[in-house]
């Protein structure tokens, strides 16, 4: 019985510990398939090798969000398998397209340490990178989550937390080598309107929903092998329910939002997240966004979108808190990322 | 707000336009193995390289009905967004197989126009084409849909209805480049039966049968990049129902089919095809054919049935339509297609 | 109406014949995302190609149940459409890996043969094996099934029942060419316990439960070609339900015993196997493992562990049967296979 794997628990981290995450990933023509089965995924770049040649590089990749999702899942059995909350993101990059072929793996370094006044939890900031076969980084992120404590009487670790940015600035962005929108098809985009087209506090309303089934939630959060057992037992939780992964939701708001932003073809940072209500199969997610920020980047032709992404399960649009500060009910998910568009 | 695609109207159409729809799609291994996931496809020239070697093509190819839903699929925000209706279909020819690494692309010319005596709607026929990224057309099909107006007050166009033929001549078909069916094999193809045994009139009950689940026609629909809202939010509907997609129907009968039409392996040619009924997530489909003509080909060995291929949930079958020559309320689909098989 | 496929029953068997099993079979990435999708799929020799290579092998090879379930699902329209039971499985060897690419076909040879004392049906055994495109055997193994007579008064055979190992030693296991763990890294497998750190008669949970889905196990199912109807039509049977393939649950449990067992990654010999009882969707499938025996093997590193693996639905761990000898209804699968483990 003892080989199974109980996770960590709080006091099992300790500040510039650099966790090693298990199963390496190889990914092919299949994961993209699949991400087109289970999102209504259409942002052009990530659907032909042509258009994006015509982009500058070399084929399609796989989508940001995938790319995403394997990495975070090699997390999951080190750092949030008696994760009480996933409490935030932070300072995410995308540095490196991944494409079919690929091996990817992770690691995670611990940054910041701070146990909760209760004593029975704490909070744990990790910086995670993904990396592929040649040992670049793809990506990089923080996240930081509540765990458990195993021993009520371990001692409290030296609180320290990180210093970290409310938001990239564009000059943190990594543009992908080889980028270049100057010769960007709007027709086959599926939509005219380019970064000029978009002002700072502008709200979208992406239209389109999609009603949530358990075999297509679990399918999606096993392809990232993350097992996390709330996602798949439905006799764990009186209620019967099981927990859509968070990640699910993100895809689902980012690939309904092609309908408004259909040239925000890429992801290339991450500034904050808030899983604002858990999900439940059965309920239908809707999305809107609102220009947060704009910018230039040094890549010809390619400009950049602060993006406030908000996935919502009915309830009145465009409204995320209540009076008193908190996310109301049917508020899903609150993201904020930088996206890259055609000038 | 304006940013997403609010569709195209009736007035919105003018004889001659040609629509260049957006999202070109790169396929791969991965939506062969989705299309064996999705529906119970054994023909084997679509299975196994070596078989379809076999029959002197290079490789397997993607089914031609797979092809036919991403062809498809890319017009549908510009031809039936707002469509009250799906009407029909012709001169359908699949022109060059499609092979995981090609890329599709689509585009509609408007060949006719009808507005309704009410005023309200009119009928478009669009034919679309779809090519690869050699520019070589592998498949074009004509389409008529019934679509809203959305001023009321629009001038009517002028009417148009195009001249089309009840179904193609066996000699209008495509045989692909290469295609022998003389040294075929029937033991590894599962039936023996060739052109010769069957004849006209032939009725066949393909036995089995398939209920049909949410989660996967959503993720066959999403696969072809469908993503009419009728088939994915069961909020706009009063009574909770999600359409099914009519392709998904198409392919679930077809590859039913097999059993029984083992042999016909390729499609050549869509003559006609109706939508008699709607089909939601519970009902249990099953499929007939009758063989409707015959034909010998140019190419080696190769003879071409055209097939009606219908579409039940329950009733009595091999009956279509009731005394009020409406089909009768069990039939999902009637479907007129051109086989090439085995003489 | 004769041109559907009604199986074999009993009396259409002889000993010694050999049976070409129809629609050969192409497998790409696509298989191994889905595989990865259906199931809690994480032993790193079938995710990653880099970690492959690390044991010796060219590449990530599709997973060994993967292989089965092809191979398996290629002998169901000849060997189990008119069986009752599906009795048993002895002398299973993996030869060869398969990789992405590969096209598999099957063959079964009758070995025997015994008519129940009711006269109305009898057991069947085959050998079963599955062949690459370049005619090495990837899989053999012995299955026996309980078939039902077409014509009653059809004479009995005589009665052949095969000498079959209880189970194979572990010297009967072929090692795949060039596997090598001398170089194994536990930390990117996930767990640090290798074969000296089992022993005979230990006994693990494997804690993690996953509540299946119609949607998923009609999808596994078909992407092995096994078309069996009980699988797939809800109105087949008085009570609604369809019966979930039994390979759907060897697979769930296989990839359930990750947790405890992350460093078996390959299966060498499957000894015997029983489907205890049906399993439908709504049933949240668990598993446990007993160590069976353990062997080291002539390749480098590399030692062998049999295992006995149980899948259950609920109800008291670590039980199979009642005081009568029959298996417990919580019981859904017993399993008892050999797998290669590093030293």
């Amino acid at each position: 019985m003892a080989k199974t794997n109980p996770g960590r628990f709080f006091e099992d981290y300790s500040i510039g510990d650099v966790i090693a995450h298990a199963v390496p990933r190889t990914v092919s023509g299949g994961e993209r398939a699949l991400y087109h089965a289970l999102y209504p995924a259409r942002h052009a770049l990530y659907s032909s090798d042509e258009f994006a040649r015509g982009c500058g590089l070399p084929s399609s990749p796989l989508d940001d969000l995938a790319a995403f999702h394997v990495v975070f899942g090699k997390t999951v059995p080190d750092v949030s398998l008696n994760a009480l909350a996933n409490l935030g993101y932070a300072e995410g990059r995308w540095l490196k397209p991944v494409y079919p072929g690929d091996t990817l793996r992770s690691t995670s370094k611990v940054i910041g340490l701070k146990q909760n006044s209760n004593g029975k939890s704490g909070v744990v900031w990790v910086r995670t990178k993904g990396e592929n076969q040649r040992g670049e980084t793809v990506l990089d992120y923080v996240r930081w989550v509540m765990v458990r404590k195993r021993d009520l009487d371990a001692a409290a670790p030296e609180t320290t937390i990180p210093d970290l940015k409310p938001a990239l600035d564009a000059s943190d962005l990594v543009i992908p080598e080889g980028l270049d929108f100057t010769d960007y098809d709007f027709t086959l985009a599926g939509e005219p309107h380019r970064w000029a087209d978009y002002e700072v506090g502008e709200v979208i309303d992406h239209v389109d929903g999609v009603t949530i089934e358990e075999a297509e939630h679990m399918m999606a959060t096993r392809l990232w092998q993350n097992t996390a057992k709330v996602h798949f037992d439905a006799t764990l939780r009186e209620d019967g329910n099981r927990l859509i992964y968070g990640g699910h939701v993100i895809s689902m708001a980012r690939t309904l939002s092609f309908n408004g932003l259909a040239n925000a073809q890429m992801i290339a940072g991450l500034n904050a997240g808030a899983h604002a209500n858990p999900c439940y199969s059965g309920d239908t997610i809707k999305a809107w966004s609102e220009v947060l920020d704009k910018a230039e980047t040094p890549a010809p032709g390619v400009g950049a979108l602060r993006l406030r992404l908000v996935a919502t399960k009915g309830g009145t649009p465009f409204t995320l808190k209540g009076d008193d500060g908190k996310y109301l009910p049917h508020v899903l998910l609150d993201l904020d990322y930088w996206a890259l568009i055609p000038l």
